[in-house]
């Protein structure tokens, strides 16, 4: 069995020092998202549930707020060398976004079975992309050789403190603007997000409870967070393109095992359900990965309903054809 | 040749304290709708313009803003014999909302082939639907009727001082945002959303430009506003549902006449591409009458381009089968 993993074991763990940090580097950056309340009557869950749309952040999902703490945080020599990023989707943009930002080379090692439109946002944002292979296995393997042989840094998807701070102000702009709130509910792939959410939030309002979601055909993350120790899936399943990671990062996942409430799942139906609610009643584009914590929410999975909640909305580059077969 | 005109022409004219009060009825009752930002490389207009996406309103339309306003304006013992309203689509919603929260009954009248999405959701409001013929003159003879036999008050959809300054909130709200705004782009139909924006905008920054858009298949309003008189199309021909008014309002004309800057047309094609870069880029899901100050400003149209723009989404309730369809 292979393990793959982005980052040394023995990286430090970020602070909520760090994710205010991130915060300030950010600041004129990305999208200051607002928490929208859709009541909507044909959304189902209308009056209930704050939405945090990062499906209308920049390169339409929240990766950029990682990718560009991490960037920034690097030394200027390092940084000055360039970067290199293998992801099928929303990471390459985001790493495309902060590189173009800051001047920097960036080379993307994207899937050569990758989504035409993710290959174009990629291109259009700057970077330099090169298609090989078609698992993250070899992506990472080939992105690993390339950073050593160059001298560039090795920007990975979750498993990195910077990267894990820099999602985390999410967490820390939903306690601004509700600190009433009493839980959030948060989509979970390998890691980075719900870890960095977690981090801001329980560092400051322990009570506020923080729930992942995961597909179940991918719940290696569940697995992981109920036996203690990090399990992976050989083969995950789902509609999720986002939330296919085969393994927790060991960074998310000790964070996430200490502050974590809990971990449910949803099927592949359910997001579909949840991202045709929220295309039609609160008139949001969100891609199966983005909605699957208003599908645990709409089908009473999180032990949260009917408290103040707000759901994390992680992005929303869905496949156009995908949707207009849901639409029919 | 007959002229639907909805309301006596010696209606006083709203003033911007009227839209001051209108903004107090509406704490609480509708959305305070966010500007976005989009700065997603698919959209073709990022970091050039602001959206204020009334999509996101309640009930998917700005029209719970005017509505709401003329039924809280309304005496006690008027607003208790319940109401009245014909429209084919999103004027039908914010109606059934307004009177639901008032606790009022409210009878909707629909066309015979009104879209099945729409009337649901009206129905789901908790209003009373009557379906009647398939012309807006056909509907509005039945309501006119029904409103004196039984005397309940006719909410018009536009020609009203209330509606006006209801839809005018939407002016007070991008100032308050953005007090550096130099231009707003609106959609415009009967009139009832550019007169009260020009309204609340203009009397107190007359500098900020105010610019109509209306359907080229449609585009009444443009005729009236450059021959300074009414001019009614017996035939109109868009995609834009929302915007087929074959007449402006003669309240909204009035205002409109004096206050705003210009007022343009884009073609089905224009709202269809805007349509799309607004799904695509900004994520957003709109109808096509919403997209068309995005479509002018798209294709150049507005004589504004280049400034400080403030884009007026007005709606979101688009069938589901025509996106998909433009998906594909």
């Amino acid at each position: 069995m292979t393990t793959i993993s982005e980052a040394p074991t023995a990286a430090r763990e970020p602070t909520l020092d760090d994710v205010r940090v991130a915060a300030k580097r950010l600041r004129g950056v990305v999208t200051r998202t607002p928490l929208l309340y859709p009541a909507t009557p044909g959304f189902p869950l209308a009056n209930e549930v704050i939405l945090k749309p990062e499906n209308l952040q920049v390169t339409g999902s929240f990766k950029p707020r990682g990718a560009y703490n991490k960037l920034a945080s690097l030394p200027d020599e390092e940084r000055a060398r360039g970067v290199v990023a293998f992801s099928s989707g929303n990471h390459a943009q985001g790493v495309a976004y902060a590189a173009r930002l800051l001047g920097v080379p960036a080379t993307i090692i994207m899937p050569q079975n990758a989504v035409p439109a993710k290959l174009a946002a990629t291109k259009r944002l700057g970077a330099e992309v090169v298609q090989v292979g078609t698992t993250s296995q070899e992506r990472l393997e080939y992105g690993a050789r390339l950073a050593r042989e160059t001298g560039r840094a090795l920007i990975p998807s979750y498993d990195d403190p910077m990267i894990v701070a820099g999602q985390g102000t999410i967490g820390l702009e939903v306690l601004e603007d509700r600190p009433d709130v009493e839980a959030v509910v948060v989509p979970l792939g390998g890691g980075g997000m719900l870890s960095g959410i977690a981090l801001a939030i329980k560092s400051q309002r322990p009570d506020v409870r923080v729930i992942g979601v995961e597909p179940a055909g991918a719940a290696d993350g569940q697995a992981s967070f109920q036996s203690k120790r990090i399990a992976t899936w050989e083969k995950v399943d789902t509609i999720a393109d986002g939330l296919r990671a085969t393994r927790l990062g060991d960074l998310p996942f000790a964070l996430i095992s200490r502050l974590v409430d809990d971990i449910v799942t949803v099927t592949d139906e359910e997001i579909r359900a949840a991202a045709l609610a929220l295309h039609h009643g609160a008139k949001l584009v969100v891609e199966p990965s983005g909605a699957v914590a208003v599908a645990a929410l709409m089908h009473g999975k999180t032990g949260v309903e009917g408290k103040r909640v707000v759901a994390i909305l992680s992005g929303g580059n869905i496949d156009p054809a995908l949707l207009a077969e849901w639409l029919i």
